[in-house]
């Protein structure tokens, strides 16, 4: 058979010239830290030339061009057009800034490029370790199981799928859902993040199942319709099978009675599944702490890195307080994955039992070289000033003849919008998103926009390690100008009621 | 109100010294690049220390060290310990070996930092172009859509997902599994990777809808035993919703006849899913292309960028034939992420609205950076290299007197162990375990073993671009030796049957 074909060549991806290339590496770290260190002078956000959107239309290239001509356009086509999220004035939604440290640490796991669902490597360890670490932070049982995961979205499936499987007397992963009898029913209020209805989704569980319970007035789940709905599920022959409490809720950073829910979930015997995807981490600050008081009785945790410990995308996490549980639900070993005792196959780390992904990226570097980087405390004053930014920023709004808070301020979420006296609610709308979206289309900073019963509000997340004070005065006082134009250019020219 | 609280401090995790941490920067890259240049100097793996070990159960630090202690730790503990993945000789189940422009390209997707799950900002076209760049490269429909995603595991889910939504005539996403009568079931070889029925499991349909049938002597899926399978089902009122096919499987990378398959799929109207992990990508090749012939007439289709394009972690695709359906699946607006027509809440990109995921990285930067520097007609000749480099060692192999092959070569996959007259199949299996986990514990090769009829093999998968000739014929002299040391030891002294 060996004449049937040529001896095969031996054609690398590697560089030809290895001192070019580290070069050329180099040069990009300084262009990154410089274009870095200088974006508070940049706008925040710009539009997209269409020429330039015409370039991403491109056929794939057959031939290849030099490197350097492909970093060229890098810098040319997709720098100069950012998300925004790095400035010292982005806002928007819940969208963390990310680190030069942590880029780096991003490119040192892509170096060393492992694959961490399991097996014995170093990786693996850092894994582990970033894990245990996040037990600590969230201040939750050491006994748990855990797994890095690409976000929230992805901690709170894990979540509940371990819910799920654990709720019924059959084996859910063998059997599955279709025509059992009776149904299962999980329970969230309705400030409850859309990730939760997502999961319930795909898990086949249905959306019809997620109770969407009534908040109270701080936009906290309300314990007593909580009870009523439970109770009437039982009664009508379904099995509650989760609820899920929020430990900063996404439109206004409200935190659920922890607590309650836990007390409830032991009475009746329910999974108690915490969402914080970015609140979990107030657990670091001793003044935010009590107020998460209960968390650490939940029976599953999801939270993002990526979010408040203002890590580089993707990292979040699920912790399960019951790990064979958590294992049971994921573990899934064919042939060619056999673990041996000996060699590259053995190990005890095996997080592809422990979630979806079967191949797995050394997401812990980047959390792990900043946890020793910047050490908790520092974690927990730059969350602190963050939720500082958010009180100041109230206070403001609040002293402000023009402006009102529409929903109460809770860590770092800041809800608001420009009043104008005699403006109908319909004008008002259109007033405030023409000011966010010239705030934003100017460059001038970018918070976003929600509704909150109703209305249109403007929304500052707070999660940005390079806002200043100055940045937030230059907010507000960039809204006064913006909305004596908009009244100027009778954009709200609508009858006044 | 703003008495009670001091006025906000303005600490950053930005670098203090900016032309320090260039400089660390660029240390790390010159040393990364140091230490990939002469990778093949290093044994492929090697033991982790206890005393390593033990420094990854110390808690986390409360206080920060400098960044330089901490990379020194990173080289002190982590660098020497690899996966073994980068290394010429690492053949081990099917990991990809990543590249330094890939690295690179991860570096600069971290410090960018978007948030690509839609948006009016660059990073969201670059995602849409290598999403194109990819039905470019597997021929199939422009219409189609498409999400880039962990990996395989990420991809077969979300591909399951729009299946089992469309095989029914209510409203999945709402009412779910749960009571729901005819049972869906679904259809592939024994040879499918696991992630299929992890998928199943998930998604509530449960393992045992995963008809699991036969595969003939080229271990592909036996058409027609596929077809009884399904008539029997349709007899017993169960509704079949997808049949997968194998691009490559894992095992041995056989090919399912993927027009056989599709053809049966549109005469029962049955979703036609094709996973193609590796396999996909050898549609690059003229010589290999006709054999995937049908997987353009998929419902959807799954691969990976991280094994033969040599991406470093993670990377995944799913394309889906029908946008619309996909979208459907997945799409779910809330009021805080209301997208505007105008600044970056605008734009024509919302990729949570196909996928699980609601925050994503940059996963794109690097397979855009890497197709245009290498250009598609590199990465066909590198993936016709280690296919070249499949049958040369199975011609070795062939051709040896004391090994056989165990399977059919297929694609980029040799599965073979080493005989011994007169040893029983129990000893071979023992010898061979023996063979294998010395190889990997010496350092001097890692392949990876798996059962095959029962068998314990040795299995090697080529996706490594460091590759050369010379490094599959030490491996073979390696096995020569060995196996006389095993022998020596006295290591098989069962008595011989």
């Amino acid at each position: 058979m060996s004449e049937l074909f040529s001896r095969p060549g031996n054609e690398t991806l590697d560089p030809q010239d290895w001192a070019a290339q580290t070069e050329l590496g180099q040069q990009m770290v300084a262009d990154m830290f410089d274009y870095l260190a200088n974006i508070r002078k940049e706008k925040v956000w710009r539009p997209i030339p269409d020429e330039v959107k015409a370039k991403f239309k491109e056929p794939a290239p057959l031939d290849p061009q030099t490197q350097e001509d492909v970093y060229q356009e890098f810098r040319d086509l997709i720098m100069p057009f950012p998300m925004g999220n790095l400035h010292p004035r982005f806002w928007g939604w819940v969208i963390g800034t990310g680190t030069v440290s942590g880029a780096l640490a991003e490119m040192l796991a892509a170096m060393l490029n492992p694959n961490t669902g399991g097996g014995e490597h170093v990786a693996n360890y850092v894994e582990q370790q970033v894990i245990d670490w996040c037990k600590e932070m969230l201040g939750y049982p050491t006994s748990a199981s855990g797994l890095l995961v690409s976000g929230c979205s992805m901690a709170n499936l894990v979540g509940l799928t371990v819910a799920r499987n654990s709720a019924v007397n059959y084996d859910m992963r063998r059997d599955g859902l279709q025509g059992a009898r009776p149904i299962l029913t999980a329970y969230a209020s309705f400030e409850t993040h859309s990730s939760i209805q997502k999961a319930m989704e795909l898990l086949g569980l249905g959306s019809v199942s997620l109770r969407k319970i009534p908040v109270n007035s701080n936009l906290q789940i309300d314990l007593e319709a909580l009870d009523m709905s439970i109770a009437s599920d039982k009664q009508r022959g379904f099995i509650p099978m989760c609820v899920v409490g929020n430990a900063g809720t996404v439109n206004t950073g409200a935190i659920d009675d922890l607590n309650g829910l836990a007390d409830i979930c032991k009475r009746e015997n329910i999974w108690f599944h915490v969402d914080g995807a970015f609140g979990a981490l107030a657990a670091l600050l001793p003044t935010q702490s009590p107020r998460l008081s209960g968390m650490e009785r939940a029976d599953s945790v999801a939270f993002d890195l990526h979010k408040w410990m203002y890590l580089p995308y993707e990292i979040g996490c699920v912790l399960v307080r019951d790990q064979e549980l958590h294992r049971e639900a994921f573990t899934l070993t064919p042939a060619y994955l056999t673990h041996n005792d000996r060699g590259p196959s053995g190990g005890e780390n095996w997080f592809s039992d422990f979630g979806i992904q079967l191949s797995r990226g050394f997401k812990a570097l980047k959390a792990w070289m900043s946890i020793k980087e910047y050490g908790l405390r520092k974690y927990a004053r730059l969350i602190q000033q963050n939720i500082d930014q958010a009180l100041y920023l109230t206070s403001k709004i609040e002293a402000h003849s023009h402006m009102e808070m529409m929903a109460p301020q809770s860590l770092n979420i800041v809800c608001f919008r420009y009043v104008i006296p005699g403006y109908s609610e319909q004008q008002l709308d259109r007033l405030n998103t023409e000011i966010l979206l010239r705030l934003q289309e100017q460059g001038i900073a970018v918070p976003s926009g929600t509704e909150i019963e109703e209305r249109y509000v403007i929304r500052a997340a707070m999660c940005n390690h390079r806002t200043r004070v100055e940045d937030l005065d230059l907010l507000l006082q960039s809204i006064e100008i913006l909305a004596s134009e908009i009244q100027d250019d009778a954009f709200v020219e609508v009858p006044v009621v």
